[in-house]
């Protein structure tokens, strides 16, 4: 939990009380290389907040062709946000790609928190900011760029996830063929 | 100022005194079609919620090509929000392409009315929350789907918006030819 507490104050200060008030809220859960947190079709009661390891959270289309939305890594944060907040079934997938452990919350935990604790409100707030101006920069990315613009983007965003994941993933994240980034890296 | 009184308001209710602090933080602004409200290369300090018309929030690759990011209309807030929030130079621009009003405020104001009311930064969460969603569907959309599928998602999601912007732009927002647009608009 010392982990949590690191990420939190990150944003805000906890004194100890409201961070035993904040702790009650998580527990941890270890998971294993494909293992799956969240399946197409669930009902999606979790978010998660990774601790270590890698995860991909991604969907598949009618033919069953995969689509990466997002990568995971220690200190983010992750579900299927739309299902989590709206009360809906999950369309998407969030299965582990390298062993780790994560934090586990509720939607009511965060909305609980959020109201006994101004702080958490802010820290919540800006978490969602910062999400928010990272899923602008993907839009962007997709909308415009080039193959070798999005892997360089990428490459600067995230060098550590450039090291850690299989090739055949990056290049569906990147909505790029594999050859294609094969060709990039190989530059 | 009694439309921001009932935006807010459908989130948080508010007493007098506290929508008195709050409207300090607003001014009104006429927008005529085609005036700019950031330019890329600004300072942003602003950030917008329309009261009426309809906005378009659009950047420029290298060769001068244009890309729409989002549209906004009415009780739609409207900012380039990496710049408004992490203080760099605008990469877009926001144009008014139908006339109407905004009311304009600033990141001081919003952080401000954030710390200083409880329920605004409830308000501000839950207005990231919803933005977060539909940005992410926005990827979902950009990522896997044929024109079709995505003339049809903007459809049923913005059916006043189909009316009222130029099927020139709305290919331009779909990331489809024009050519295929008017296709799909004639059946």
């Amino acid at each position: 939990m010392e982990k949590l507490r690191t990420h939190i104050e990150e944003i805000v200060s906890l004194t100890d009380d409201e961070f035993d008030l904040i702790k009650r809220f998580f527990t941890t859960k270890r998971t294993l290389k494909n293992q799956f947190l969240i399946n197409e079709g669930d009902d999606v009661q979790y978010e998660f907040l990774v601790l270590s390891g890698i995860f991909k959270v991604f969907y598949l289309d009618e033919q069953g062709k995969e689509f990466i939305l997002q990568f995971a890594k220690e200190n983010w944060w992750m579900s299927d946000y739309q299902a989590f907040f709206q009360n809906k079934k999950a369309t998407m997938y969030i299965e582990c790609i390298e062993a780790g452990e994560v934090l586990v919350s509720t939607l009511e935990g965060r909305e609980k928190l959020s109201s006994e604790l101004h702080k958490m409100e802010h820290f919540y707030r800006m978490k969602l900011t910062n999400g928010y101006i990272a899923l602008q920069q993907r839009v962007k990315l997709l909308l415009s760029s080039t193959p070798q613009q999005r892997y360089e983007e990428f490459s600067k965003l995230y060098p550590d996830l450039l090291q850690s994941i299989p090739k055949k993933l990056i290049a569906e994240y990147l909505g790029v063929s594999r050859e294609t980034l094969s060709r990039l890296y190989s530059k």
